[in-house]
């Protein structure tokens, strides 16, 4: 019997934070493409939109008025998902199957810069270092809200991912309990930490799956490897188990840091320095504005004065950043997650060593600022 | 404080299949849409494509020739995602966290008609009786292959989806393992059977999720429940937890059914006779022709004389279909599951309950047919 041999034969991997498996189906990079191409994305877009709600000076749906902001600016959404609190008490369901939870919280929009032409792959490190340290002041004031559980900070880019607006800016969505996917990866996280999984790199007492799965990915041969690009601090690697094509899982890696309010101020500029390469290296892939969503996993909130820390399921939590962009071959191919994937589990067919080898090749020098 | 109204408060709901919530934030359904909008689907197919891979008598791309095919005509992907076996054996992982699962099996496409202009919206309930019989021939012979393990028959329609073709087809991926969502679905189905929940309709020993859901929403008043359509043997629901905003359950209520090789010929009538009704009302909610995913969860191969029923796990599946449909306002206004949804859980605006208002209020008479 031949070998095994990843780039060949179909196999599945298993990721360990959400418990589900991805189908790898390598020998399928060759067939033609015959699917729907999007349309390019517009790229010429001006300084500054008088049309557009997130500019500085102009009107919100709301009737509000943004101020002149200079760097960042954040406002409650005005279509928010959850509201305020008091939320009312659920009713006696029919039947246990027909339970309901209500959920109260605040959405917030954080602008990252003016510039409505901009994205993060065009700004600079410190204009980085601005949006870090204003993710970590939400993070910090919504977490500590009364009745507050959960913090979750992410992005949406591009009109590929429905984003209605090319502003560059994010979302942060602070809610009365933990969502699924989240919920699961702490479950997981716990899980490794009590397990009897023999650890390499930990005492297993204080055994974290991102550290290991970190230390993990630095001993794994460069040229077989999935890290993209390292710092001193932190790692971005298309992980083992990425569902699409280009994925990136971004943590810290030399210390357990559970949340972005305990990053002291050389790892908060590891953090900038980290994704302004990142981000550039997306865009350079296929000369185009890179359409991707990505969100911040940690803590849930701070830790607590009132929670005793030995029965604090929070603590398991390590850092990370999941970046999930659609595009598979060129700037107007992307991958679809439906039929199989929808019903039976992800599947992709360039491996992610593949695709960190391509990511690799890439330039940090923006292709639109390449004289 | 104010009543538990679901048309107004944001809450969440439990899908007791995957163990997810999604996140309901019914006050937003007001919102402007300021979001990409889909360009309309071609209508304006011809009968033959003399370019089409699935027309009567055209080649494929492995140079194979179709034939002159009356009703339905199964062939073997020529690009498929899993091989035949052998496949060859697992390597010793460098760390836990790297393991790969070798996976064997085939991909089969299923073409339901020689009409390139159809779609199962404009099929006649004899026809779709036809597809009907030919899933449950393949999933007959493919499920007793030898290791096989699995058999995911699905389809996946409209260029939305990024399908290839619009000429009728669907698939079937039978394999080596059972994927990661069925696998999470048995599982819960199992420890439903298993618990203490208090069963309003059947003998615990005997319960079944799926079972109690669909008498729950039989129960249901009708102008606050979400039944589509139903007849003597199925039920169309939009479930209390979908994700997609008109997703709907498929499933068998009259009796316990674990796979479709266990409908009786009246069953069988009853199931074209659904499909025809929910996939013409479909059509006629946005006037276009629907785009969704569609998949089949059931027994994940017919049960083995060799595997003792009280050790066989399979046998706590019963038979649904999934339609996971993205429009959401119009033929060109789609749902993405991006953002909050990709690093959170589900989220949608339109309840489960307006979602079947609306179809419950389509006909059934296709509108291309209308005269
Ligand atoms: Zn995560
Ligand atoms: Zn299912």
């Amino acid at each position: 019997m031949t070998d095994f041999d990843p780039t060949t034969h179909p196999h599945r991997r298993f990721n360990p934070l959400t418990n589900e498996h991805i189908l790898v189906s390598p020998h399928r990079t060759k067939r033609p493409w015959l699917g729907q191409t999007e349309p390019p994305q517009t790229t010429a877009l001006p300084e500054y939109d008088p049309k557009c709600y997130l500019c500085p000076g102009n009107s919100r749906t709301s009737g509000e008025k943004n101020p002149n902001y200079d760097h960042t600016f954040t406002f409650e959404n005005d279509f928010a998902a959850i509201l305020h609190p008091p939320a009312p008490e659920a009713p006696v369901p029919a039947h246990p199957l027909l339970t309901v939870e209500p959920v109260y919280g605040a959405c917030d929009v954080v602008i990252f810069h003016p510039r409505h032409d901009l994205t993060m792959a065009r700004l600079s490190k410190s204009e980085i270092g601005t949006v870090i340290n204003e993710w970590i002041r939400i993070y910090t004031s919504r977490g500590t809200e009364p009745g507050i559980e959960y913090v979750q900070i992410f992005e949406n880019k591009g009109s590929m991912m429905g984003c209605s607006n090319p502003h560059p800016h994010g979302q942060v969505w602070s809610m009365s309990t933990i969502p699924s996917i989240p919920a699961q990866e702490l479950k997981s996280l716990k899980r490794y930490a009590q397990s009897q999984i023999p650890s390499q790199d930990a005492p297993r007492e204080n055994a974290c799956l991102l550290c290991e799965y970190a230390q993990a990915e630095i001993n794994t041969p460069g040229d077989t490897g999935r890290i993209v690009v390292s710092n001193e601090h932190w790692l971005a690697v298309v992980p083992w188990w990425a569902t699409w094509p280009f994925e990136i899982l971004l943590l810290p890696y030399h210390r357990h840091i559970g949340s972005i309010d305990e990053l002291n101020t050389e790892e908060k500029e590891a953090f900038a320095d980290i994704l302004y390469r990142i981000t550039r290296r997306y865009d350079n892939l296929f000369s185009c504005s890179f359409a991707y969503s990505m969100g911040i996993h940690q803590r849930p909130v701070p830790a607590k004065a009132t929670v005793d820390p030995a029965d604090d399921d929070n603590k398991y939590a390590h850092l990370h950043l999941h970046f999930d962009p659609p595009l598979l071959r060129s700037a107007t191919v992307r991958k679809f997650l439906v039929g199989y994937e929808m019903m039976g589990e992800a599947q992709r067919d360039l491996t992610p060593e593949q695709a960190a080898t391509r990511l690799r090749g890439c330039s940090e020098v923006h292709y639109l600022e390449n004289p």
